[in-house]
C-alpha cells in the first residue's frame, strides 16, 4: 500500500497531509481575508463604445455636458407649429397655418415652433395646410433636457451599461468611457483528481470567471511535484492565481506546500462543505486561492470565495454570484454546525426548493439538474421545511418567477 | 415649406405618409404574424465544449452513455477501506487495515473498497494504518450512476448551458455538441432621425440582438431615395432584416414603401407606444421588421416585436426580452384603450415601480434612468396605484429583489 509517511517536506505552514484538518477557519474569516486583499476595484482603463462594452463596469459617472435633448425634439411624428397659431381651430373650422413643418419622432423642432399636430389633425387643399383642432404649447414635444440637464448623472459610476446605454452615449457623443480594467485571473491546474481529469476544471472555471468580470488564462495541468507549479504561482501578470486540485490531505495533495514555498498560506482548510480543503494566500502580493479538485467543490468554493475576489476587483456586485430570490423550501436541510453548506437545489412544481445534492457531496450533473443553491451559514442546524430563505437563482432573471408563482403570491 | 404631396410612388400598400395612420395593427396581431414567421428555431450546427458555448442554445438532449460517474468515486479525502474491516474499531481499540489507499474526493475507488474513512479516524504506527472508527458501507462514495443512469437527460435540448454544463460536457468527454443557428441579423440603417443620428440606432442594437442570441450585420446609413435601401432589403444572407427609421408619415418615411417595393408590407402602424410607426413585412421569405428611428421607440418596439422574432429563431424563451418580476404600481400607469403601452418605470425606495417615461415619450436617457417596463395591454385604461403588475426586469436577475424586500414580504 502507499507510505502516508513520504511525503515531500511542506513550508512553514501546517501540513495536513495524511492526517486531516484539525481546525478549519470560518467562512466569514475567509471572507474578511478575501475583502482585505481587494479593498477596491482595479484601476481604470479606457473603452470604446461598441458592442464589447456591454459587460464592463463604468469606472467613474457620464455626465451629460449639454442638455439632453440639447434642444426640443418632435415627440411624434406630424406637423411642427406654433400652438397659437391653431387657435379655434376645429373640424368645421379649419384655421390655415402659415408656419407648418413635417417632422419625425426625433427630429429638432423649427425655433418658431412648440408643439406637434398630428396629421389626423391636418387638411390639406393644395399647398395650403390647416389645421383641424386646436394644440396646446408642448403637446408632442420633448423639451430641451427633458432626459438630463446639463451635468446631470446620465450614467453612474458602477454601471455596467445596457444595451440602451450604448445607444446613450453614442447621442452623447461619446466614443469612449473609462471602465474597470478586468482582473486576470490565472487558473493553475494542479493535476484535479485521477477520475476526473484537470480537462474538467480548464472548461469549468474560465466561463465563470468570464461572468465576473475577469478574464482567465489557463495553466496546466502541471505535476504537482515538480518547480512548475511554484513557478506558475509565482509569474507575474495575475492579479489573482486560483489553484485547482492538490488542496486536500492526501499524501499527493502538494498545492498547499506549494503556495507555502512560493509565498505564504494564510488559511488552508475552510469551515465549508462542499470545499473544506480550500485555501487562501499570497504570492509577491497577488492573493491565491487553492480549490479542490473535485469538481462540485471546485465550482462550489470558486462561486463562494473566488467569486467574491474577482467581483470586488472587477467592480462588480460581489455579495452573491448569481440573481438572489426568496422561495420556500420543500424538505428540511441538514446542516452540521460549524460547517457552512451549500446546497444545491431545484425547484419542484410548486416553485419550492427541493435538495439536489447535499452540501457534503457534489458533482456536475447534480450541478446541472440544479436551480440555484441555499448557502446556510456555520452556525446553523439546518432550515427546516416549509421556510422562506434566500436563495442564489442559477438560470438568471427568467428563472426566478415560477409561471404560476409570482413573489407576491409566495407564502 | 416642405410640399407634402411630393412624394415618391408607394408600393401596393396603404401608403400613410403626410395623413397619418387610418387603422393599426393590434399587438396581438403582430404577435400572431411574427410567430407565424418564425414557428420553430433555426437549424442545428455544431459547436466546441468551450467557453462560447455558454449562451447558445442546444439543439438536442445531452444524453450520459454510460453511467456518471461510472464507477464509485471518493466522496472526500480519506483512506478508501472494506467496510467490513473497520468492524469493532474504535478510539480505544484500533483495528489494524490490510487494505487501505489514500484517496482524494473524485478518486474511483480501488475494486475491494466500498468506505472511505477520514483521516481523522485512522492511527499511523510505522507502516501500519489502523482504523479508529467504523464506516457503514457506502460512506464517503459516491456511487456509480449518481449523478446521472446510462441513458439518462444530462441536459435538455434547449438549454443555455451555464459554466457548470461546460464542465459536465467535459467530464463526459464531449468536445462538440449540437447548438442551434446563431440567426444573422441584418440592421439596415435608414436614415434615423435627422436629430438623433443612424449611428445612435447602430449602437444600439447590434448588442440586443446579441442577448437575443443573433448575431447582428450593420448596414447603412443608407439614404432611402436611391436602390440602395431595397437592395439591402433583398440581399441574401439574413435570417431577420431590421429596418431602422423612417417608418413614420412624414413626407420622407420612405422605408415602408421600399419594402413594399422589394417584396409585402403585411402590416404598417401597430397599435403600441411608443412605437406606432412599426412595420412588418417579407422579402424573399426573410421577415423584415420597419422600426421607428427615434431611439427610445426604436428600442421599445425592438424589445416588444423584434426581440420575439430573433429569440423564437434562436431557440430561447420568447415571451419576454427580460426577467419577468412583480411589484406594485406607486402611482397610476394612464394608458389609452385601443394600444399597448410601454411604460419605463424604476423602482422606488419602497421597491414599488413609478414610471420615468411615458409610453407615447421615449428617450435613452429615461430609459437609462429606467430598472424595467410595464407593458399594458391595448383592452386596458391603465393600472391603479397600489397594484401588482408582471414587469420586464433589465437589470437582470440582481435587480429583481430589492435589498429590504423580498418577493415574500411584498404586499
Amino acid at each position: 500500500m502507499t507510505d502516508l509517511f513520504s511525503l515531500p517536506p511542506g513550508g512553514g505552514f501546517d501540513d495536513v497531509r495524511g492526517r486531516g484538518f484539525l481546525t478549519r477557519t470560518s467562512l466569514t474569516d475567509a471572507w474578511a481575508w478575501i475583502d482585505a486583499h481587494a479593498p477596491h476595484p482595479l484601476d481604470a482603463v479606457t473603452a470604446p463604445v461598441a458592442p464589447g462594452l456591454a459587460g464592463r463596469v463604468l469606472a467613474a459617472d457620464v455626465v451629460a455636458g449639454a442638455p439632453v435633448p440639447p434642444r426640443p425634439l418632435a415627440a411624434c411624428d406630424g406637423i411642427a407649429v406654433a400652438a397659437d397659431d391653431t387657435l379655434g381651430a376645429g373640424g368645421y373650422n379649419p384655421v390655415p397655418l402659415m408656419r407648418a413643418l413635417p417632422v419625425s419622432a426625433g427630429d429638432p423642432l423649427p425655433p418658431w415652433a412648440d408643439a406637434v399636430l398630428p396629421y389626423e389633425g391636418v387638411e390639406r387643399l393644395g399647398p395650403l395646410v390647416s389645421a383641424l383642432m386646436p394644440v396646446p404649447p408642448g403637446e408632442g414635444v420633448e423639451p430641451a433636457g427633458a432626459w438630463a440637464a446639463a451635468g446631470a448623472v446620465v450614467l453612474p459610476a458602477g454601471r455596467v451599461p445596457r444595451p440602451a446605454d450604448l445607444g446613450l452615449l453614442a447621442a452623447l457623443g461619446r466614443a469612449a468611457v473609462a471602465v474597470v480594467r478586468r482582473p486576470r485571473v490565472r487558473v493553475v491546474l494542479a493535476g484535479g483528481p485521477r477520475g476526473a481529469g484537470a480537462e474538467v476544471l480548464g472548461t469549468l472555471l474560465p466561463p465563470l470567471v468570464a461572468r465576473d468580470g475577469g478574464v482567465a488564462a489557463v495553466c496546466g495541468p502541471l505535476p504537482v511535484d515538480g518547480p512548475n507549479l511554484g513557478a506558475a504561482l509565482a509569474a507575474p501578470g495575475a492579479d489573482v492565481v486560483l489553484v485547482t486540485g492538490r488542496s486536500g490531505v492526501g499524501p499527493d495533495d502538494a498545492a498547499p506546500a506549494a503556495l507555502a514555498a512560493a509565498g505564504r498560506v494564510d488559511h488552508h482548510g475552510i469551515a465549508l462543505r462542499p470545499g473544506g480543503s480550500a485555501g487562501l494566500g499570497v504570492v509577491d502580493g497577488v492573493p491565491v486561492i487553492l480549490l479542490p479538485g473535485e469538481p462540485g467543490a471546485c465550482l462550489a468554493t470558486y462561486d463562494v470565495l473566488g467569486s467574491r475576489l474577482v467581483r470586488r476587483l472587477a467592480g462588480l456586485p460581489w455579495d452573491a454570484p448569481y440573481g438572489v430570490a426568496r422561495a420556500v423550501t420543500a424538505r428540511k436541510l441538514v446542516s452540521e454546525i460549524g460547517f457552512a453548506d451549500l446546497y444545491r437545489v431545484r425547484r419542484d412544481g410548486d416553485g419550492r426548493l427541493v435538495p439536489v445534492a447535499s452540501a457534503a457531496v457534489g458533482g456536475l450533473a447534480a450541478q446541472a439538474a440544479a436551480d440555484g443553491a441555499v448557502l446556510i451559514a456555520a452556525d446553523s442546524e439546518g432550515i427546516p421545511a416549509d421556510t422562506m430563505v434566500r436563495w442564489w437563482c442559477y438560470g438568471g432573471a427568467d428563472a426566478m418567477v415560477h409561471p404560476d408563482l409570482g413573489e407576491g403570491d409566495s407564502p
